[in-house]
């Protein structure tokens, strides 16, 4: 055991309580962890798994500065952390991943550009701040192009796509005329992404690739490993290490990327987004990998060496989303299908309620 | 979904806080089920991963109907559940396994009775009350013999070996003169178990044999699949499903039996105790098998569908005993080794602190 290992019965604080906070929560209590989890809705799903928990704004210094003196570490499951709360925190305990990683990840802008200045590739994007940087960028990546919001988006939501013909003055304000990044609209034949842990020692264990379905913006079904050459998903494990080691990360990241494939050419991969944080295409890993990512982060967050990522099989991860979840039943009968669900009371139209992983060994 | 299916949100109520009880709390979380566990000790290891719990007496009936009151189902993590108790939380909600498997599994006479009457071979055993009782048994079973106490012993305490030449009244002085039961001694080559679980549904699932390995009366190992022949391991499982469908049980429990192997006879197999929880020797279900005893157990007491019970390789399970629990480091850095640690402030001796499984596919 080394200084920067945090023993057993240490306590991990965790920011945000849905799903991916639970099974952190669930992770850490396996390796003997106590879990904190802060969040401000009290019906959050991690509560019910947490040896603690903290009902308090994220914004809410004095509820922060009290987490930070219970927990040994602080780590969160989401990435729209504000910059305030990570240095609150920051101050009084280790934050992993750190301000850095948040930084990047909080801001399309800022994430296009340092991945881009690592020498991956990405869609041809520009800074959008008004009408007229609008109309340049849209001369400059051309049509279609995808108008995004800087910050606060997720499964498609805060974007606008322009086509020939389409009013940019409409794009931005069907965008609420905040600052924005023009994406050059890329013709991708698939999306996959890597889920990849960075230890504390600065050791990188990525899984294979994931290659992801996705229904209405939000992931439906992720299956590993994919059909893509095997030179294709090496080099899509090496960029999501670039871009860890860069970050100096500790933790769980996920970067999802686009494959572009054009007649006579070999296959593309264009880097879309970081998510600082295990991610919903790196469920499959619990039941499809020697180590889940889950495990993967507690053990990076608390300084311990990285498990083992080998494939246990052939994997497909399917997401309950919303009223699939009534199929529970039907589910829990079928033959080594492993069904998770995340303890939401209510099943609201694209809300996600739960997965199953199926393995062929 | 039948009307015996609890549904997911519902809340599963587990007395008993010790690593059996957060294991199962564990395994209910995954389902997108809630936890209350119910034990006396502030300090329970089940808590932390419990949407709630309560730190009451056994004896409490207040607390017990207060408790009953609050969840869907009720279990339990160990044997020696009061009959009161069991008793006061059936008379409000569903307990499952029920009182009649409590009442057999508590007293070694009634056990060794009840599994003689199925026809399954156990060691010679007599009733003790006395002294004079204590000298027929004597002369009836041969010495060396094992006299134990009737209720409450576990990990090999409660019990002494009378050789010849040893006073009977000694041995009964030993045990503090309670009720007993004297065992012929049983000239067993192995130690073995059979976890098994039973639906709702009277369906039976049962793991493969586990072959078992003590030291200083506390499991050690246990390693899976073992080396006897598999008409034996078939006959072992046919005997925990007979046990599990005569007791009327829903849920995991556990037959230890004894293998004998004299020269030039085919190997047989002695039932020696039921333990109508999940259990120490089915731990490395949790990686080793498709559907974990825990997860079984919460399926059978839901009234859910058992899942597979099959192997997914060869698989060894390690107990860690008190300061075994030192070398979590090491075993955090073994390639393909699962730790789990139970989240145990102090690591005394003979406390079981975790386990640690290694699965060869």
């Amino acid at each position: 055991m080394t200084d920067a290992m945090l023993a057993p019965g240490s306590t991990i604080g965790i920011l945000g309580g849905g799903q991916l906070g639970r099974m952190l929560a669930l992770a850490a209590a396996r390796y003997g962890l106590k879990a904190h989890v802060y969040a401000p809705e009290p019906d959050s799903p991690a509560f019910e798994v947490a040896a603690r928990h903290t009902v308090a704004s994220y914004t809410d210094e004095g509820a922060l500065v009290g987490f930070a003196a219970s927990v040994d570490v602080v780590t969160y499951e989401f990435e729209n952390v504000p910059a305030d709360t990570a240095h609150i925190l920051e101050s009084h305990v280790p934050l992993r991943p750190g301000a850095r990683a948040l930084a990047v990840a909080q801001d399309r802008l800022e994430e296009k550009t340092f991945v881009s200045n690592l020498g991956i590739a990405t869609a041809p994007f520009r800074a959008v701040s008004n009408e007229t940087d609008l109309r340049a960028a849209l001369a400059a990546v051309g049509r279609p192009a995808v108008l995004k919001t800087r910050r606060f988006g997720y499964d498609g939501k805060g974007q606008v796509i322009i086509r020939t013909g389409d009013d940019p003055a409409t794009a931005l304000g069907a965008i609420g005329h905040v600052p924005a990044i023009l994406e050059g609209f890329v013709p991708f034949s698939r999306e996959v992404s890597v889920v990849a842990t960075r230890g504390h020692d600065g050791s990188v264990a990525a899984y294979d690739l994931c290659e992801n379905e996705h229904r209405d913006h939000i992931l439906h079904i992720t299956r590993v490993p994919g059909t893509l050459p095997a030179n294709l998903c090496d080099e899509a494990r090496a960029i999501a290490g670039r871009i860890a080691t860069a970050l100096d990360y500790v933790g769980t990241l996920c970067v999802e990327m686009f494959v572009v494939e054009t007649d006579g050419e070999p296959p593309r991969l264009l880097a879309n987004e970081i998510a600082p944080r295990v991610h919903n295409s790196g469920h499959w890993t619990i039941e499809g990998a020697k180590t889940s990512q889950f495990e993967q982060h507690i053990r990076a967050i608390c300084g311990w060496p990285l498990g083992s990522v080998a494939l246990v099989g052939s994997v497909e991860m399917t997401n309950l989303i919303g009223e699939d979840m009534a199929a529970w039943p039907e589910l829990l009968a079928e033959e080594g299908a492993h069904l998770h669900l995340y303890g939401k009371a209510t099943a609201r139209p694209g809300r996600k309620m739960g997965h199953v992983t199926r393995v062929k060994t």
